[in-house]
C-alpha cells in the first residue's frame, strides 16, 4: 500500500507508523500489527492506528524511522504487511506454561533487544517466567542469549572476579571499598554497576560524585587492565542490553522474577569474563529476601546457574534489615566510603560488610586462606586508598579529592528523638522514600544522615537522622514525608497517625 | 515542575505527554509513570520519555490532553507526579493468584473503560486473569462491572430475549433470520453484535450491505419497541467499553481467557435488558471449541452465570467443523440469508440451525411447546421476510432490496475438483484466510462461496467453491493461498505441498 508519508516529531524506543483507519482496514491492519517499510531504505515497523490527524493515503512516520529509511514529509512509502515474528510464537508457549528450548530464548531475547515486540508481547513473555518459572535449563539459556546479545569483555591474562549485589537495602556504597581492596591485591575486577531505578543511589550514581562513570566496554577494559579494578555504569555499555528492557516492564508492576533476577545478575558477570564471583544477597525486612530461607533458596540457584556458565559463584547472605553505613544519597555515600578508606575505620556495618565481600573474593579466587583478615590488612595499610585514587583518576576524577571536598546539600533538617528510648527500627522504604523525595539520586547532594541506627539507645532532643536537599521545596517535601511515616523507630512511638491530618466538618 | 507545552499532532486512546529525561530524572518520574497536567483545566496522563526532539524545560503533549485541558503550543503547564491508581495494586493481587473482591473488579474495569491503565497493566490483568483463572463470583462482578460501567437498555414492557454465538466458525449469517422469526412472534430481540476481527464476517458486517447498523443505545431502543428486533454494531454503542479494550491485548496474543469470554458475551445480553438468552456454541475443528466435553463446560458456565445475573440463559451446542450455509463474506452472506427468507429454503446447515436456535428461545420464553416446529411455520408463512425487510426500513436500508440485487465482487475465480472422490474436509481457518485475503470484510463484495461442502461427492472438474473479490490484486493474492493451502479437501488429494515452490539450485 503506497502512502504519503507524514513525519511525526517524536521518537520512542520502539518503530512506529501511524496509520488511518480506513488504509488500516483496506490491508487488514490492526493495532500491534506488523510492516515492512520501503522507502530510500526499508526497516519494520509497528501500526498505530490513530484516531483523528492522519488523513486516509497518510502514513504518519515517527522520527526513528524516518531518519533509518531517510522518508522525508510528503514522501511516497510503501507498506507490506508482514507475519508475527517467530518469537511471539515461543511467548505463547510460555503463557501456555510450556518449556522453551534454547533456540526458542535466543529468539525471544535477540528480538527484545532489536525492540521487534510490542509492549503486550514483551510483557507477555515477562509475566508467564514469573507466573509460570523457568527450569535451569531456560535459565541458563536465558543468560546466555543475554550475554551473547550485547558486548563481551576478554582479558588476555590475570585473574578477571567481580562482585553484585541484588540489592534492596539502602546505603550499600561497599563496592568503593571491595574493588580498590581487590584490585590492590593484583586481581582484576571490571565492575559495572546500575544507577537507582527505585533506590536512593545506584554504586554507578555513588561512584559518578567522584569520576564519570559513562565509560566505553574498551575503557572498562583498559582501565582494568592498567590499574586493576573499575567502578562504571552498566547502562553506557552494551553489556546485556536485553536487562534494562525487560526491567522496563518490571518496575511498573514491581515484580522481580526469579529468572531474569539470575540471568541479569549473571549475565553482566559473565558478559565482563568474571571467573569467581560474589554475590551479596542481602536479607531482612524491607530488603528483597524477607529471611534466610528465601535466601538460601536464591544462593543456591546463583551457584548452580554459575556452575553451568563456567562460573565460580559464592553468595553472602548479609544483613539488611536496616541502611549499611549512615549515608544514604549518591554525594553521602561516596563521602562516607572514601572518608572510611581515607580513615581506615567507619561504621562497622559498612567496613564488616565490605571486608567480608571481599575476603570472600580472596578466598574464592586462590588468593588467600584468610581471606578477611587480608582485605583488612590491604585496607589498613591505605593500600586501598592508593587504589581507589588511581581507579578516580583512570575514570576522569581528581585523585586528590578529600571525603570533606565532597559537596552535600546545603539545605538540611534535624529530626531529634521526642523520647528516651532505644531505636526499635531503622525502616528502609522510608529512609529511600525520604531522600529520593529530597532529590536523591538526581541532586547528588541530597539524602539522609542516620545518627542513630537500631539497638541505639537515645535521649530526647538526639538527633535520629538529618536530611540533605539541594533545593528548599524538596527538603520541605521530605520533611513532610518524614513526619507523617518516622522512619526510625523509637520504642514506644507512634507509628503512623492515620489520617495525617483531622479534617474540620 | 512548570514545563513548556509542545503539541504533539497525535491523537492516541491514552492520554500521553512527552518530557526530556531530565526533567523526569528532576522529579523522580519514569516512564509510565502518571502525572495530573493543570492549566486552564486539568486531567491525568502516562508519562513517556522521549530520547530526543523534546528539549529540558520543554513538554510533549498529545492532542487528547490538549484539548481536554485547552493548552496551547507554547503555554506554560504545571505537572504534578500522582501515585498509580488502586487498581494496579489490585491487578498485582490477581497476578499473585489471589481472588479479587468485588470492589477491586469494579476499580479495575472502571479504569481499563477511563483508559487509566497503560499498557502493561491492563496486559497484566488479562494475562493473569487467563493464567490464574477467575472463580464464579470473580466473574460474576466482571460481568456487572463491565455492564454498569457503559449504557444499558431498559423495556417498559414485553418479554425481552436475545441470541449470541460465541463465534469462530466461518459463514455464519443466522442472526438475519432468527431475528425477524423471533420478532414475528411479538418477542422483543435487540441484537447487538460485533463486526469480524479475525473472521470474513461479523454479522454486524453483513447486515451493513442491507441497513445502518451505527445505531444508538436510543435508536435500538426505539426500533426495538416499534418493530420487535434489530441488528446493530455493539461498537456504536456505549454498551460493555470494557470489552473492546480487554480484546485489544487478547486479540495479538490471540487468546480467550474463559473469564473474559463469559463476561464478554453476558455483559452484553444484560446491559440490553434481556431475561431468556440462548448461546450458540459451535463445536468441531477449526472452530474456538475443539469437542463436546469442552462445549459443555463451558455451556453450564453461561448457564451458572446466567442465574447469577438473574438470566435465564440456554446454550445450543452447534456443529462448527465446517462453514453453516455457502457463503463466507458480509456482501455474500446478506445474499445468502435474504434468499433464504425469500424463497423460504436454503442450505441445511443454515436454516436447520437458525430455527433450531429460534425454537430454543421460543421454548424458554414460554412462546411455544415445540419451538423448532413453530419457528418453522413463522419462517415458511412469509412472515419473517416480511419483518426482515420492516427491520431493515427501521436501519434506514431499502425494504425492496431483493438478494440479487445485492452486489457482489465482479473478479471471480473458481477452484474445480483435480480428481473424483468425496469431500473429506472443509477447513474454517483456510476458507477465512482465503476470504480475507480477497478483502473481507473491508471490501463488502469479497469472499468465499462454497460449492461442495463434506460428504459431498464430486467429480473431476465440478466446481468446489469460488473466490470473490471487488480488486484484482486481493484476488489474486487470495488464489495464491487457496493453491498453497486449499480449503477444500478431496479424498486422496495432498494436504500440503511445502515448500511451495521449487527453487533452483
Amino acid at each position: 500500500m503506497i502512502l504519503k508519508a507524514k513525519i511525526i516529531p517524536i521518537k520512542t524506543g520502539k518503530h512506529t507508523v501511524i496509520m488511518n483507519q480506513s488504509d488500516a482496514d483496506e490491508i487488514g491492519l490492526f493495532e500491534g500489527d506488523r510492516v515492512r517499510i520501503i522507502s530510500k531504505k526499508s526497516t519494520v515497523a509497528l501500526v498505530q492506528i490513530s484516531v483523528g490527524l492522519i488523513e486516509k493515503g497518510e502514513v504518519g512516520i515517527c522520527m526513528g524511522v524516518a531518519e533509518e529509511c531517510m522518508i522525508s514529509d510528503g514522501d511516497e512509502v510503501n507498506l507490506i504487511p508482514i507475519p508475527k515474528p517467530k518469537s511471539v510464537e515461543y511467548i505463547r508457549k510460555k503463557l501456555d506454561g510450556k518449556k522453551l528450548s534454547r533456540d526458542e530464548i535466543y529468539e525471544i531475547v535477540r528480538d527484545i533487544v532489536n525492540d521487534t515486540l510490542t509492549e503486550i508481547e514483551l510483557t507477555t513473555f515477562v509475566l508467564s517466567s514469573h507466573i509460570h518459572g523457568m527450569d535451569f535449563d531456560e535459565i541458563e539459556w536465558l543468560t546466555r542469549a543475554m550475554v551473547e546479545t550485547g558486548d563481551v569483555l576478554t582479558f588476555e591474562g590475570g585473574t578477571v572476579v567481580d562482585k553484585h549485589s541484588i540489592g534492596g537495602v539502602p546505603g550499600n556504597k561497599i563496592s568503593l571499598i571491595v574493588v580498590p581492596v581487590v584490585a590492590s591485591a593484583g586481581l582484576l575486577i571490571p565492575k559495572t554497576s546500575s544507577r537507582a531505578i527505585t533506590s536512593a543511589s545506584g554504586t554507578a550514581d555513588t561512584m559518578e560524585v567522584l569520576a564519570n562513570v559513562n565509560l566505553s566496554i574498551e575503557e572498562i577494559k583498559e582501565i582494568t587492565e592498567r590499574v586493576g579494578g573499575v567502578i562504571a555504569w552498566t547502562g553506557a555499555t552494551n553489556i546485556a542490553p536485553a536487562d534494562d528492557k525487560i526491567i522496563k516492564v518490571e518496575y511498573p508492576l514491581a515484580i522481580d522474577p526469579r529468572p531474569q533476577l539470575l540471568a541479569s545478575v549473571m549475565a553482566k558477570k559473565a558478559a565482563v569474563g568474571a571467573k569467581d564471583v560474589v554475590i551479596d544477597i542481602p536479607v531482612g525486612a524491607g530488603s528483597k529476601v524477607p529471611d534466610v530461607e528465601v535466601g538460601k533458596s536464591l544462593a543456591n540457584d546463583f551457584v548452580e546457574l554459575g556452575r553451568r556458565l563456567g562460573l565460580n559463584v559464592t553468595c553472602a547472605l548479609t544483613y539488611g534489615g536496616q541502611p549499611i553505613g549512615r549515608a544514604v544519597g549518591p554525594a553521602l555515600e561516596a563521602w562516607e566510603a572514601l572518608k572510611a578508606l581515607e580513615e581506615k575505620r567507619g561504621a562497622k556495618s559498612l567496613i564488616e560488610k565490605a571486608l567480608g565481600i571481599a575476603g570472600i573474593i580472596f578466598e574464592i579466587a586462590g588468593k588467600a586462606l584468610n581471606g578477611y583478615e587480608y582485605a583488612k590488612s590491604i585496607f589498613e595499610s591505605g593500600k586501598a586508598l592508593e587504589k581507589f585514587k588511581q581507579i578516580v583518576e583512570a575514570q576522569g576524577g581528581n585523585p586528590n579529592v578529600k571525603s570533606d571536598d565532597i559537596q552535600i546539600g546545603d539545605k538540611t533538617y534535624d529530626f531529634v528523638a521526642q523520647i528516651d528510648g532505644a531505636v526499635a527500627n531503622v525502616m528502609n522504604e522510608r529512609i529511600v522514600k525520604i531522600a529520593r523525595a529530597a532529590g536523591a539520586p538526581k541532586d547528588k547532594g541530597a539524602g539522609v544522615l542516620l545518627f542513630k541506627k537500631g539497638g541505639s539507645h537515645v535521649k530526647k532532643g538526639d538527633v535520629l537522622f538529618r536530611i540533605y536537599a539541594e533545593k528548599e521545596w524538596k527538603l520541605d517535601k521530605a520533611i513532610e514525608i518524614a513526619m507523617r511515616e518516622p522512619p526510625i523507630i523509637v520504642s514506644g512511638m507512634i507509628l503512623e497517625r492515620y489520617p495525617s491530618y483531622r479534617f474540620m466538618q
